[in-house]
């Protein structure tokens, strides 16, 4: 498995040959989050993993409902399809407002956090019924259960 | 500079422990894509960076208009504010849609990736004109640059 | 006050002329959810009714972030501008969510549901601080309240 | 075909009876972007229609993606639900950019309406080539192509 930067720099030097460049390869909104001039008072650490767990759960739900749309079992996808799309949108929301930090309402920070857990959940085990035949939803199974268990976690530290 | 892995790694490592129940730190939308049963013809790596650029452009975005609201000098800074936000829509708009292989539409994409472009470029002199006062600015435009290589590539890449 | 179609029908007269090409003012997503193969065992107009205010309100809260953007007052707006920024959030991933009717995870939806509604009413709260000096504001805060009546009345139908 | 304000009335009659607490039927985001205290030189109508017709695009598409998943003839209609994801994602966000008013990026703003007015182009014609089997795929195509006209109303007027 990759690390995001690593596959960063993989995609670089694949792309632009080995000193392509110097560019640097990093991954950066959890610099800025650093930089607010009023941070909030939950842990950090566990707000940037939060986000980044919503980052890679709503690509991977969004990359594995296309890929079960190519599927020739296609039909017996369709529940999968839904539930990706769902917890993608859940992820993507969720990763937006954990990213704000000025003036945070903590009732609706923990019922949107509540409710990606939620949908986190509900796609990992519908992905886990086609694991065995279709190594996207495994793939996908456990990057939702990954982003649930940050979810459940950031969720317990604001209390 | 933290990579992306290494930063989901560093978090997990300090909440739950070096040892914290060994949990791999991992990136993962990209494996779902390589799993596709009919990948597009797009050189991959090309696909897959624009993706990741696209995430965290659009986290960093979310995240410099949130450290602008917090700042003193706010009133500068509504212009930026508005762009951040323009940026972050554009740039997860498009993360979704060059994520999908099955039947692409190319004359699509390409709109959509140029639109992209051009919204990073915005930005990104947006963000510039403020990076001597703010450091989240300074750094979002970075992000937003190599947002908008990364999409120029791609589009080369397309042709 | 313009009711959509009204108001789709009002712009086009004005742009096109009142005889602009007969077309006709609608909006149509509800035909396109009457005709799924499946319908969900929902009370139809419950989630049209939901759906059709997360549109309102993810388009007002928008708005108001961007009005309070342009205030003299924008420091006191702070707050403000980030629970409009939540708030439109959480309405468009919910407005989607609710849409699909195939195979619904009836605790994802509840969870969505419920976590929009909760953001409408911190949103709603926080616009009615400042419906005295800001008629947008005023205006928000209403929009806010009448989704949260349309989550809540789904969310009892749902059970 | 029922306006949305009717639509909203209708659904709140049924649900609530005819003097169901005397609530309006309204659509409201309009009024607000009517309240910005420094509007946008473009003409009103043609920015309020735009984003009304992305609204209902958006709305649409989804809706149309999830009734094709919901067809016996699924396999037929990949292409489909994955242009409809893709016009969907691509009016969301060209609604709420199109809705911003502060500072707005010209180039931004026609670079994202371009490519919304191409990404409901190729959805329109996808779904034409489905509408003598699927119903909904006759209305998406008709929205798709009003809001295609929306956008290219308001690029000829930004010029």
């Amino acid at each position: 498995m990759l690390r995001f930067g690593a596959l960063i720099a993989h995609t670089r030097d694949t792309t632009f040959g080995k000193n392509g460049g110097g560019r640097e390869a990093s991954v950066t909104f959890h610099e800025i989050i650093n930089l607010h001039p009023h941070p909030s008072d939950v842990e950090r650490n566990l707000l940037v993993r939060c986000i980044a767990e919503c980052l890679d759960c709503a690509a991977s739900c969004t990359a594995c409902a296309d890929a079960c749309l190519g599927e020739s079992e296609l039909a017996e996808l369709r529940g999968c399809v839904r539930l990706n799309l769902d917890c993608a949108d859940a992820c993507e929301a969720t990763g937006r407002i954990v990213t704000r930090q000025t003036s945070p309402d903590l009732r609706l920070i923990k019922a949107t956090v509540e409710a990606c857990s939620t949908a986190c959940r509900a796609c990992a085990e519908e992905c886990d019924r086609h694991a065995a035949h279709h190594e996207h939803c495994r793939v996908c199974a456990a990057v939702c259960r990954r982003c649930k268990q940050a979810c459940d976690d950031l969720l317990l530290a604001i209390g």
